[in-house]
């Protein structure tokens, strides 16, 4: 039997632990003192950045304590896409051909340590832990061979989902994309090998999700490559790339955990409206 | 038999003529001298605003004759949000119970003027003529009654939905949000009764599609007010209300009219990628 205090330590370096390959780097949105701002976090510290993530990334010569800062959702995307059906864990023999694609919304993201919350009339509000690409270039029409050049890292992300809904309304926007239902971050990480990373979502910290990205159905250089064949991308807009085995409805009080392997623990309490 | 000089007559008055009521106000975003700005549209004369739509809206002092501006699209949204069976003229005895959400992206929208495109791939690429709704202010969990102060203006929308991706998709996004597939404009104007105006769509100078936003199944106060039930507004957002009647597909070297009473004339080509 593991103590729970082990779990702590464990989320604690998964969480805060330094990046561990010479060429992965960090980042974070963040608020302190009132001003927002991008980071990179290194180590322990966070380096603030003059202006956006995706120009020259130039530090301002301010740091941080990470534990001083308040973590804001790492990006903020002018659009949010999400495949489905996309692990067989998760589909069974449904799904497969091309990446089956959604909508969530912008305003569907909050931070973590921010409360999913299950809106008044929902059911079945579940979790799906997911590994999300943020892209970094300006695509259209790119093949599965130029989708890493676009990719700015990954961070982890929670599907939220409302299972009722989204049998009874004739599309999934409102089951997919009401307010809460897009936890995003704690990091955006660049230079992991996100072809094989393990996701792994915990519920009151009992494991209930745990697969590699390498079993994705559609990797994220496909699914990329099949999204801007008819959809410009822009830098900051994010993709959740889909969840692997099964889900369950969260309650008032429960506390989601995505953790995936080199990013860290996206953690998020459930409170009902 | 109508002259084809005198329908242009008709579009020319439509598209420029000014205000009627007093009280109406008529807003553009444009590009001048390679400067994009918005803009309050008095008679022919472009009154160039300092900033955004939502907030004091002070002019410039700067003013360029309508005919001489590039119209862009009317407004920036951060979300597109749409509904699907809300005339009973195009749904028949589907739907009704409540507003049917689905999404639209800020990338598919394009200005008057540019071409849709038909992308590869597609066999039917519809249009659809819509009333379409700009929020002006923050909205979460309003009522219908108090809908109307957080509405902005209207424009007119065409939804451009491609049917056979409709039908093969798991859900819409494809059909509905590929690049080009919202075109939007030309003006925002405030102060129009929209639960009462005229939508017509012409193919090629046919009329294709004419009938009034009341007979909405859900009108423009009852969907800002579901949405918003999940969904929080902001200011710029974009709500494609619905298309009556029938439709078909568009072909390369078409010309696609979306007019709306008050509004005036939303004009597309059409080409195929």
């Amino acid at each position: 039997m593991i103590k729970k205090s082990t779990i702590l330590l464990f989320a604690l370096y998964f969480t805060y632990s330094p990046s561990l390959a010479a060429d992965v780097e960090r980042y974070i949105r963040f608020e302190v003192d009132g001003k927002k701002a991008y980071g990179q976090v290194i180590e322990q510290t966070v380096h603030q950045l003059n202006g956006g993530l995706f120009d020259t990334r130039q530090k301002t010569g301010q740091t941080y304590p990470l534990a001083k800062v308040k973590l804001l959702p790492p990006v903020v995307p002018s659009k949010v896409i999400a495949v489905g059906l996309n692990y067989r864990s998760h589909s069974g023999m449904s799904g497969g051909a091309k990446p089956e694609l959604f909508a969530k919304l912008p305003s569907s993201i909050i931070a973590t340590g921010e409360p999913i919350v299950i809106p008044k009339g929902s059911t079945s509000t579940h979790y799906e832990g997911e590994l999300v690409v943020v892209i970094g270039k300006k695509a259209k029409k790119i093949s599965p061979q130029q989708a890493p050049d676009v990719i700015f890292g990954v961070t982890a992300g929670n599907d939220v989902s409302e299972r009722s809904w989204q049998s009874s309304d004739l599309q999934w926007l409102r089951a997919k994309a009401s307010d809460s239902f897009a936890p995003l971050g704690p990091m955006i990480v660049r230079g992991l090998n996100y072809n094989d990373l393990q996701v792994t979502t915990r519920l009151n910290g009992d494991i209930r999700q745990s697969e590699s990205s390498k079993f994705l159905i559609h990797d994220i250089p496909a699914i990329i490559s099949h999204i801007s064949q008819h959809i410009t991308l822009f830098p900051g807009d994010v993709i959740y790339t889909g969840t692997p085995g099964s889900t369950r409805a969260m309650q008032h009080g429960d506390i989601v955990e995505v953790e995936i392997e080199g990013i860290g623990i996206l953690r998020n309490p459930v409170v009902e409206e």
